[in-house]
Parts: C-alpha cells; sequence; structure tokens
C-alpha cells in the first residue's frame, strides 16, 4: 500500500510499505477514506520533534473497517469509523475514568513499528477501545466527512483547551491561537454556552471563521498589546477561561496575563517554550488555574458526534486546502509556509 | 499602644504606636486577643520581601470590637471577632463570588498606613466585609481560642490547597511541606473526606502532627527519592490531589512529578522559585492541573467555624510555642531557626 514516510526534516514522501494487517486478534484494519495534517506534525517536519528515517506518519484518519481481529466485537467490516490521535483499550482504570491518553496500553500513530493515518490503511490496536463508529450514510456526504474528520483530534481538543478553561454559559472565553485547534475552541466553548468570546489572531482568513464559529471579538494584537486590548474589552478585568492553543512562550504569558481572577488557562498547545511563559506570581496573586494537556478525544467523541451529525457545530471550514496521497509532501510545505490553515487528504 | 514594626531584616521590635482608631464610618477597631507569626512573615524578616522601617506587621488575629464607624452594621463592640489575612468590602463582584483576595476595596495588613495584627488593637477597614463573629464564650476558652485563630490564615489556606488538589471522598492526596499550611492542608483533606493522606517532610515533630491531623503515610525523603517512595505507595501511579505548600523549586517539582494522570496541584505556597519546578511537559503528557493561590480565607470561614467549634477538626496544634507581646522578637527568630513550627502571641 501507499503511504506517507518522513526520512528526514523538510523530506516527506509518499510511498510504497508493506500492507496494513491485523497482527492481534484485538487489532482492526482500517481503509482511509480521508486522513489531514496536523499543526503538530509540522514538529516532525522542521526536525524540532525527532524521528526515525522513514518512519510512518499522520494521526488523524477516519475510514472504513476492512478486517478484525478475532476478539473485535464492536465494529465489523464495512463500518464507517473516526479513529481518535491515540489508540487506547476502553477497559483500564484511566479509560473507564476518561482519560484516554493514559491508557496504560495506549500509543500514537505513526510510532516506529505502526501505521500513520496519512496512509491507505490502519492497523488500529485495541480497535473496540479505539474506533468509533460514524453513520455508514455519512460516506457518501463530502461536507459531512469533513466535519467528522475533526473529531479525530482537532476538535476534541478544542472541546478539552474550553473545558479546562472552564468556558460556561455566560462566561467571556479569550482564544490565543487562530489555528485549527484554536478555531475549534471557539466553537467548542460557543457550544459549551459562553457569552462571549474574543479570538486573539491576526489572519483575517482565520478569524473571520473565528467569527463563524462564535468569535464576538477579534483582537489582532500581540503581547502587552493584545493583554491590554482584551483588558479593555472587558472592563479591566480579563476573561473568565482563557484558551492557549499555541505553546510557546509568548502565547503563554498573554493567556496568563488576560485571565481574570480566579479564572482558568485551557492549555492544549503542545509546549514549545510555553513553560517559561508562566507568571507563577501573577498566577497566585490572581487564583489563575492552569488545565489541559494532551486531549482525551476519544472520551469525547460521543458528546460530540450528534452535534456534528445534525449541524448544530460545522468545523469543517478549519479544512482549507485539499490534496490526494501523493500530494502531501505538497500538503506540509504549504502548512508550513502558512498558505493553507489545514490540509485535508482524501485517499 | 505597643505593636510590632519592622525597621530591618532581623530587626523587629515592639515599640510605641499611635493608638488604632476609625478613620472611616465602615471602619472598626479591634483589641486583638491572639495574633501569631506567619512563615510568610519570615520573607520580610530574612529581607526577602521589603518594607519600610517601622513599617508594620502581623496579618492573622482575633479579638473584640472596641469601636465601630458610623456604618458598621455587622458587628459591634464587645463581640468577640476573627479577621482574615486580608480585609474585604463583601460587595463587590470578586467578593459575592466568594474570591475576596481580589476585593476591589481589599488590602493587606501592615501595608504602609494601616495596622498589623501583631500589636494591641487594629483598624479594620471594611468591618462589615472582613470579620467574621465568634461565640462570646470562646474568649475564655485558650485552647478553643487557639484553634480559632488558625481561621484567620492557615487553615483556611490549607483549605484552599486541598480543595485545589481536588481532595475528595476516595482520593488519595500527598502533601509537600509539613510548615503549619502543609499540616492544616492535610487536615482540610481529611475533613474533606480523602482516603489516603501522604504527608511529605523530614521533622518528626510535624509529621507526628500531620498524623494526629489525619496523615495515613509519611515520606521523608526528598527530590527523586521522595518522588519514587509517593509512586511506590500509589502502585505506581501518584496521587489523585497535590497540595504544594512551600513555594520552591524543589518543592514544586516534587508536587508535579508525585500527581497522578489528570490529577492537579493545589498550590499556596508563596513563589519563591517555585515557577522553575513547573515541568509543564510534564503536566502536558499527564494532563496534570495547577490550581491555587492566595486563598480567599474570609469565604472559607463561615464554612469551616462550626466544625472548629464543635471540635470536629482542631488546627491548635501547629502553635507550638507562646510568646506575649514583648516576646514577638524572639519569636521570630524561633520559626526562622525552625525551633519553632508557628508562634502565637497572647496579648
Amino acid at each position: 500500500m501507499r503511504a506517507t514516510t518522513i526520512h528526514a526534516p523538510f523530506d516527506m514522501r509518499v510511498e510504497d510499505v508493506p500492507d496494513a494487517a491485523v497482527r492481534h486478534p484485538t487489532d482492526a484494519v482500517v481503509r482511509v477514506l480521508r486522513a489531514c495534517i496536523c499543526g503538530s506534525d509540522l514538529w516532525a517536519y522542521r526536525g524540532e520533534a525527532r524521528r526515525q528515517p522513514g518512519q510512518r506518519i499522520g494521526h488523524e484518519f477516519l475510514g472504513v473497517v476492512e478486517e478484525t481481529g478475532a476478539e473485535v466485537t464492536g465494529v465489523r467490516r464495512g463500518d464507517l469509523v473516526v479513529a481518535p490521535f491515540m489508540w487506547s483499550d476502553g477497559v483500564c482504570a484511566y479509560c473507564r475514568e476518561g482519560l484516554t491518553t493514559s491508557c496504560e496500553h495506549g500509543g500514537f500513530w505513526g510510532s516506529v513499528g505502526y501505521d500513520g493515518g496519512q496512509g491507505e490503511a490502519v492497523r488500529v490496536p485495541h480497535a473496540d477501545g479505539t474506533l468509533v463508529r460514524l453513520p455508514k450514510e455519512a460516506a457518501g456526504d463530502d461536507h459531512l466527512l469533513s466535519a467528522l474528520l475533526t473529531l479525530s483530534d482537532v476538535l476534541g481538543t478544542g472541546h478539552h483547551a474550553a473545558l479546562g478553561a472552564g468556558a460556561r454559559p455566560g462566561a467571556t472565553v479569550a482564544v490565543v491561537g487562530d489555528g485549527a485547534v484554536g478555531l475549534c475552541a471557539v466553537l467548542a466553548a460557543k457550544r459549551l454556552g459562553a457569552e462571549r468570546i474574543i479570538a486573539l489572531g491576526r489572519h483575517a482568513v482565520r478569524t473571520d471563521i473565528a467569527r463563524r464559529f462564535g468569535a464576538t471579538d477579534v483582537v489582532a494584537e500581540r503581547g502587552d498589546a493584545a493583554v491590554e486590548a482584551v483588558r479593555e474589552l472587558t472592563g479591566g478585568q480579563g476573561a473568565h477561561a482563557v484558551v492557549e492553543a499555541v505553546g510557546t512562550e509568548q502565547s503563554m504569558r498573554t493567556a496568563v496575563h488576560i485571565a481574570r481572577d480566579g479564572g482558568a488557562i485551557g492549555f492544549v498547545g503542545v509546549p514549545h517554550g510555553s513553560a517559561t511563559g508562566i507568571d507563577l506570581d501573577f498566577m497566585f496573586d490572581h487564583n489563575i488555574a492552569l488545565r489541559g494537556g494532551v486531549a482525551p478525544v476519544r472520551t469525547y467523541i460521543p458528546e460530540l458526534l450528534p452535534d456534528v451529525l445534525d449541524g448544530t457545530i460545522d468545523p469543517s471550514p478549519v479544512f482549507d486546502t485539499t490534496v490526494d496521497l501523493e500530494g502531501v509532501p505538497e500538503g506540509y510545505k504549504a502548512m508550513d509556509q502558512r498558505t493553507a490553515l489545514k490540509v485535508m487528504i482524501t485517499v
């Protein structure tokens, strides 16, 4: 089969690899229909996260079950399914608590020895715990498929951020970061009842999507000027709930300083310097909490799925570029150069 | 009247100062019966927090109302009252939400121009919002008075830490720090229903109090060894709820690394290097939250008071040394040299 591999920084290839196959009785093989490229894939692309030459990549996909191991009972051949960005067994203590990202048998797509999502098919470990069935008729609905694909990562991650920040009815939510996750956090905050949503971002194309997703205000400034702008919008107080969806020192510093006393920061930006942006004295004086991390999106899919299916929320606008599998290297280039917000792959 | 003043690091004096008096119609004057010295007072004593020469000090006291301004309706002359470690108006948005430490008219005892608790009397701004009445008969009960005095700071701060950490029925709670606040956090965690409480500390006198307060396990190790010991006690998982009641880099680092995936750190140690102990990558990977800060103890007093009055909890053992007002400088010396855990002042 064909799949994306990474050989060195900026050296993405689509090449022939061994066919995905059931190896354990709890495995399933999923033939991929849609996959996508994540902002976090760019850390590997840019060489800031190490990969072995030839390692597979991609952690967001949906497709059709092609084969199942003997112990798989939750899905069967022909089912349309979506996979979260980590697999999990669904039965350990952490999974039962909903923290599927801490699953005792969990793992990441594209780890050495495992298929990645940016390929024709994927061997899915712990298929019963991992995969979530989708209505079969969705397979024929291009628009719906792209919306459903966000359940694999960015929508659930945005939801995790909004929850961590404490988005709730009546709250003012500020979102630092105008990438796909930040935009999905806007959508999630709106869904959770936030009254006012301030999106921080300077790219009009993206902040326009933020407004479609429910942002009531846009702040294009950065750094101290952004803090001042948010404070001005909130009568000097700051936002009850702040999403940090970037992971840099500056984004975290901004997030801390635009939070209202007693508020919280929901952080889902993979830390790349953000620890040094944590002003603990400020957080102490103002009782600002920090909650978040790698999002247990498997847990959130059943809650978010009905709203995607009935159109209550439509996260599909985060995809602004589509490539086929052979076009994946171009897709990386476009995201790296920020000419694409998020690239969808039709397989 | 006589009151404690700080003239320079290690130069505490008890001297004649102008009598406390009502200046604003919302003021009251409280004649102090009991006060105490806080671990955080030592930052000023050691010169790590700056004070103006002659500035007053002390933020924990209880006593009898001597005089009230024209607009004070909640307390009257002769009432036995306890004061939280900050004053607050009780009516602003933050006070109504329970975050009295962010009160728009709040402030700290011993600020320039204000009385401190370590003196014969205190002018209390916003007396209605600040003071909490105690049963008059408690004035004759030395033991109960010392227990009630902890409501001014350490008991409420320990409670804030336990809440921030997420102490709850069935939870395993670990407490980093064996000072008075750490010990009160043990007591608070027990009161909140924690099943297992691991106290980290190496001073037997203090960990013995921790055991009296409800600690089920004591870990005397520090640093990596402490992390290992707590992990061993918890089947490798760590504690659901971790209290950080020190504020140093090492204590925060320990707190982060003994937390269970999905758990939280309740931090109430005034940050003195603790920001650099925050391992954000670890917190991200394991979804560990950080919540806390300066404790809104005014909000907690009504909840904690009945349990202190009826003996359900008895925090008085945190006081191991008593001095009179003239003995305050000796009290500072004893706490600085750790020959005293916490010094009570009978005025």
